[in-house]
């Protein structure tokens, strides 16, 4: 089930959209049964980019932030999936850690760890606030903007286990992208349950690995809903990064085929859009300095001014045009989840206007909450209530679920303990 | 966690109230633990009273009825309930049939029926509705206020599976007090879920052995929380029904120990009112003809006057006087759960002004919802947001889960199946 929120969409309901509205049955069978055989990543948000008759995810964080950022109505949903998740994982626990961003910069980078102390105790744990930046020697009590205080404490390793002073957690939740790599305080944590697990991390994680099984996702759900893929699912490549001959060739290519692999779709679906490839680094989970391209030829400007992303490997990705608007701003959807249900949704609203503006690598993007639709309110003739407006977020809660399997895949590929037993 | 819905209550907060709100995180965890040993009812309705030194429930029903008062906003939540059920239940589940009440009068008879079907409809199933009234021959299609269609259709039986026409459910939502004993169509279905089971039939529950059942509950809650039990727990009595001498003897006994016991509380406690029971035919249904007395001397002239309900059983039990009033009539909160989350309320108001009325039993009873507090939309300096304003429905939810609790026990103590293995 995905809330019923108001999202940007005024226009008539297209092919792919009514065919995701007319098979909700279907589609809330087929996860269940893949939760069956998976277990859904602890908490994601994934932000989505909509071309009207294309719909696919563009990035998706497992340490989600901006939870401050739901709607005060979202928030029981998000309690009763956290109950829900952490009766499975750990019934018996009693105190919760959070682990922020090392280096917080001050009062509004603890908005949304405050809403998550929020929603945890409200699922009955009690919560405290531990760093592990190395650099904080004391606790530290920040007062947020509308007044209520978060105090973030030291976190101490003591043997096997985590915790804070007079406080010993038996479940962890990392809300913190990992960098660095695992921090020694975090490894071989063998009697607590540490969330999500460290291969999230992005030491571990590459872009490539998630969207190759989103691949495959999208191919097994394409086929269910009778679909091509390619309808919720952005082309990609990957080629080895560097700044020599052979580095930039590899590139070339890598770019060259996703174009042409777009270009045939669109003339397949005779789109009349000039297709646009985006290059981002495989391995960091900072999404800034995302490069566009719509020609390869553009491609020894970008290298010699150092536009590229900097990383190891590159993501060549079939750059996803962008349908929504906000008072006329591109606006791309952010649905945040936990244990396997939607939790809400905000738009992440740029200044540009153009279809193809990049929302993830702009900073002075906007958050805005999506609203409860509340059609119920008003029966229409005929129509069942709740139903008498479609759940334009429908679509978006389906993608976004996708994105959380591929993940779901993607952290039992790496998961150090599967490996050894495979 | 119980959804922050707004209350009537507008007075300070006493000190069973604010005991409940700062145990919040261990009250959880006890009900986590209690969980992993028994299964909660599929779903109920708990109808509260709070007389503001203490708070009971008087009424769990285990085929809930008014679902169309829960409030939009209120729909995901049970949505997302409906989806946790189910997954634990038959996550293969494709179709499920809802039974309704037989003899249905017309289409307010159905629309708390319709917001069933809506509800586990977005929980991803397809929904029908079958009725098992033998007179019920061929489908009728109702049409509700709000405008909207609810097609009944007969329910078939092949074989060892219920369905209709066309459609075979894997799972079956009763709907239906039977309150004519377990229909011939519903016994023996060895390969479909019948939720909740036979055994909440009126036939077999007893009122008794709920709040025995409840009794067990209250004081293991009560010891973890510190507290009398009574202050969560009606004294109950009960006494074999019939018009002989005999009968009203253990009858006037029943009630002669129950109001001495409550006097003595009343002592305790330095409670100024004047203690009054209700009796309560022990297995019925509706809790109509319920009878109230101050006073053993009373009884004759209920007797003679032919006003104790008609039943095998009686079950007398301390009246609980209601504080709460909406407009000055006597309110009286019920908790809807499904699976083991709260998922809304309402009051059921009485045009009565005297505490003591007895609203369960009035027929002329209005529904109101229970709204959600917003309060977050207004933290408060000093004060996290969300707490900014205690939940005041909270202790209403833990009240009404421990009779969901106590249900869960009861539907152990009549399963036929452990029965034969006890």
């Amino acid at each position: 089930m995905v809330p019923h929120l108001i999202t940007a969409l005024t226009g008539p309901i297209n092919e792919l959209e009514q065919r995701m509205l007319d098979a909700m049955p279907a589609i809330e069978r087929w996860f269940r049964l893949e939760w069956m055989e998976h277990t859904p990543p602890f908490y994601t948000s994934v932000a989505l980019r909509n071309a009207g008759f294309k719909l696919a995810p563009v990035d998706t964080s497992l340490f989600p932030h901006g939870w401050h950022n739901l709607t005060p109505e979202m928030l029981p949903l998000a309690v009763q999936a956290a109950m829900a998740a952490i009766e499975k994982i750990c019934p018996e626990a009693r105190n919760l850690l959070i682990i922020p961003e090392n280096h917080l910069r001050g009062p509004s980078d603890l908005a949304d760890v405050a809403q998550l102390q929020h929603i945890f105790n409200l699922a009955g744990l009690n919560v405290r606030v531990g760093s592990i930046d190395p650099e904080l020697k004391k606790s530290i009590s920040y007062t947020l903007p509308g007044g209520e205080s978060v105090e973030v404490e030291p976190a101490l390793r003591l043997r096997r286990r985590v915790g804070l002073k007079h406080f010993d957690p038996c479940t962890i939740l990392l809300n913190n992208e990992l960098t660095a790599g695992a921090p020694g305080i975090l490894e071989e944590l063998y009697e607590q349950y540490l969330l999500p697990p460290l291969q999230a991390g992005w030491t571990v994680r590459r872009r490539s690995r998630h969207f190759q099984s989103y691949e495959d996702v999208g191919k097994r759900f394409g086929k269910m809903l009778g679909i091509d893929h390619w309808l919720i699912h952005p082309i990609s490549a990957n080629a080895e990064a560097g700044s020599g001959k052979k580095s930039l060739d590899a590139l070339r290519a890598a770019v060259d085929l996703v174009l042409t692999k777009v270009r045939r779709k669109y003339k397949e679906y005779g789109i009349g859009e000039k297709p646009f490839v985006v290059i981002k680094a495989d391995d960091a989970a900072d999404s800034a300095g995302v490069a566009l391209l719509r020609d390869v030829r553009e491609l020894e400007a970008l290298a010699e001014d150092a536009r590229l992303p900097r990383s190891g490997h590159w993501l060549v990705q079939e750059g996803v045009l962008t349908q929504e608007r906000m008072h006329e701003a591109v606006a791309e959807p952010v649905v945040y989840t936990m244990d396997r249900y939607v939790v809400g949704g905000v738009y992440r609203v740029h200044a540009a206007t153009d279809a193809t503006a990049v929302v993830a690598c702009s900073h002075d993007a906007r958050y805005v909450p999506l609203a409860f639709e509340h059609s119920t309110h008003l029966p229409q003739p005929g129509v069942r209530p709740g139903a008498s407006a479609p759940n334009r977020f429908y679509m978006y809660g389906v993608v976004a679920r996708l994105a959380m399997l591929a993940a779901s895949y993607e952290l039992e590929a790496t998961d150090p303990e599967l490996q050894e037993l495979a």
